[in-house]
């Protein structure tokens, strides 16, 4: 429809305004290797790590700092207030980059973004761990040159660090739970499913960006951060459940790829509510076939989901999961009185409606 | 003599008492794990993680936090103020353990501190990339809980961000100069040894413990923290060369360990000086046996630091350096009608005492 295509194309142009922001970036970031006289070969390496690993995802959650700071001002920004706000939102993906080169290499996975994952370039290999390093080192670099002077600068900083140690924190359990290579589903439950998601993806993924923008408006009071966590790890909550569920029963068009999960072993969704409700039966298969590498295994794996009818439990967990983040999302008063910048429930229903409209 | 063994008694208890915080220090890490209900299994992961570590270096790092505390403030310290000296010195300790988990890694180096390194532990492999993020993340943790409310905690976090990235340039530069699997002498030169020395070691090792100690007595003039690097980077330039040195030209007892630079193709002051004063055919037997892991090879390439006379160009160079860094010290106004506290010299004199004696 006509409607769909020109919310696509604003959506483009969005984007391409927040890329555009990265050369300016990147650029800060290898002046400072200028000041410092590093050696022209360094120069080149720490270039093209950035280059390499940060601009090409989906850029949705640096994005997403823009998009909240806009509808909390509400109003649009000025060229400088949208590169801050741009800026804030880089550092969510310098953050995520240095995450996924390190994730990569733990997974031992082949490609990330339609390209060879950063350690399996030539030349690369470990001393991608000091790439992922760096990576994390210039969000502090970029938040002291850009917000020193501000006065939520040290929440912002502390932002990071909890966010940066929560994310470590469901990365270690996802592997010690789902090894790449060591198969045991008695690890395996909703409940470290849970924790896996809202540690590993969502505070870094939806409360970090809606923190920044919320810091960057002027919101102040504990409880509005609170209130916003309340309704943002739910929500990353239904965000990942959704990712784990279209990697089996998504379309290749739909996600953008061919989905992995049970030749890797992932710790999905899918996996955890068959378990649940798995015949003794039923869970011997999923035991012999889960997470080996073979695609027969898969198909075995896959028919098992099926007499489970995951699809049905999905759409039920879905339907429940859309209302419950309304019901929150409404619970937010938004006081046009207020001495300082609130909440606003067009920000959280951006999110909403950006994962419910991707099932559709 | 009894003065020397009365020294290394003392040593031994300041050792010991430092020592003692870190069990404290660790049951808090450990205890935020309990308060976000994280699952035993990860929760004893990271203990290990911490526990193997952390604690078993030469604390020299850490321990000179609290040393030059004692100094600048010119007392002893009470109970509180040393447990918080302390834990600056042991968050020193947790950067150089993040910093070690990963340069084994990229090394491909066997043992650290006489057990294996971390990553070679059966079940850990490349998660131990994670485990040497989260180590860095307790830095973070540690300074929140304890000093949040300092006026100077902004400039605790910045001095910990701002070394983390010039330890990672260094280790850049000296990763891309001395790859651990590819011998290129062309791209050594004493200069950018001296770059990989200021960068990887001098900020972190010496700059970083003393700022630490200055912030804490209260010290907030620009000039004296300049000052205080001014002399701290040509010191660590100076501890760096000796160990350099040390590993090809001391004894197994004075260095604790055997030293293999030659055979690890290492970046060291010995090979840069060598190939500046090399004929054209001893650069060609350097060329030839340098950085191979093979004991012949290494005997060749000591035989022409011999023939080189390396040790009569260490003395000359350690001679200049101990005098240069004297005058830097002797520089140091001690004013003592001064409204903050200021540097003092005994507190640099007492690294450069520790060094200094080591050589003999
Ligand atoms: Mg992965
Ligand atoms: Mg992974
Ligand atoms: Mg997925
Ligand atoms: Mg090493
Ligand atoms: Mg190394
Ligand atoms: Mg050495």
């Amino acid at each position: 429809t006509p409607s769909v295509k020109a919310s696509d194309l604003k959506a483009a142009s969005r984007k391409k305004r927040f890329q555009d922001v990265f050369p300016v970036i990147r650029d800060e970031l290898v002046a400072y290797f200028d000041e410092c006289k590093m050696p022209e070969d360094a120069k080149a390496w720490f270039k093209r790590n950035i280059d390499y690993n940060t601009p090409h995802g989906k850029l949705n959650r640096g994005i997403s700092v823009v998009d909240t700071v806009e509808i909390l001002k509400g109003s649009s920004l000025d060229d400088q207030e949208y590169f801050r706000a741009a800026l804030l939102g880089w550092c969510v993906e310098f953050l995520q980059a240095y995450f996924l080169v390190a994730d990569d290499m733990m997974d031992a996975s082949i490609t990330r973004r339609g390209q060879p994952c950063w350690y399996r370039n030539p030349g690369v290999g470990n001393i991608a761990i000091n790439d992922a390093f760096m990576l994390e080192a210039c969000i502090y670099y970029l938040l002291k040159k850009h917000f020193r002077s501000e006065p939520y600068y040290v929440e912002l900083l502390e932002l990071f660090h909890d966010t940066t140690y929560q994310t470590e924190m469901g990365q270690l359990v996802d592997l010690i739970t789902a090894p790449e290579d060591h198969v045991d589903l008695d690890k395996f439950s909703l409940e470290k499913h849970r924790f896996i998601v809202l540690y590993k993806t969502a505070f870094y993924s939806f409360y970090l960006p809606v923190a920044l923008a919320m810091h960057m408006v002027g919101i102040k009071s504990q409880s509005a951060y609170d209130h916003a966590l309340s309704i943002l790890l739910p929500l990353g909550e239904y965000f990942q459940i959704q990712d784990d569920y279209l990697d089996c029963f998504g379309s290749a068009a739909q996600i953008g790829k061919i989905g992995t999960d049970i030749l890797d072993n992932k710790c999905s969704w899918n996996i955890n509510i068959a378990l649940k409700k798995a015949t003794p039966e039923q869970r011997q298969i999923l035991n012999d076939n889960y997470g080996r590498k073979d695609s027969e295994c898969e198909r075995r794996v896959k028919d098992v989901f099926n007499q489970i009818d995951i699809p049905r439990l999905y759409k039920e967990y879905e339907d429940e999961a859309y209302e419950k983040i309304c019901t929150l999302i409404d619970g937010i008063q938004e006081s046009a009185d207020s001495a300082e910048p609130t909440l606003r429930r067009a920000a959280f229903k951006a999110f909403l409606d950006k994962i419910y409209k991707r099932s559709k």
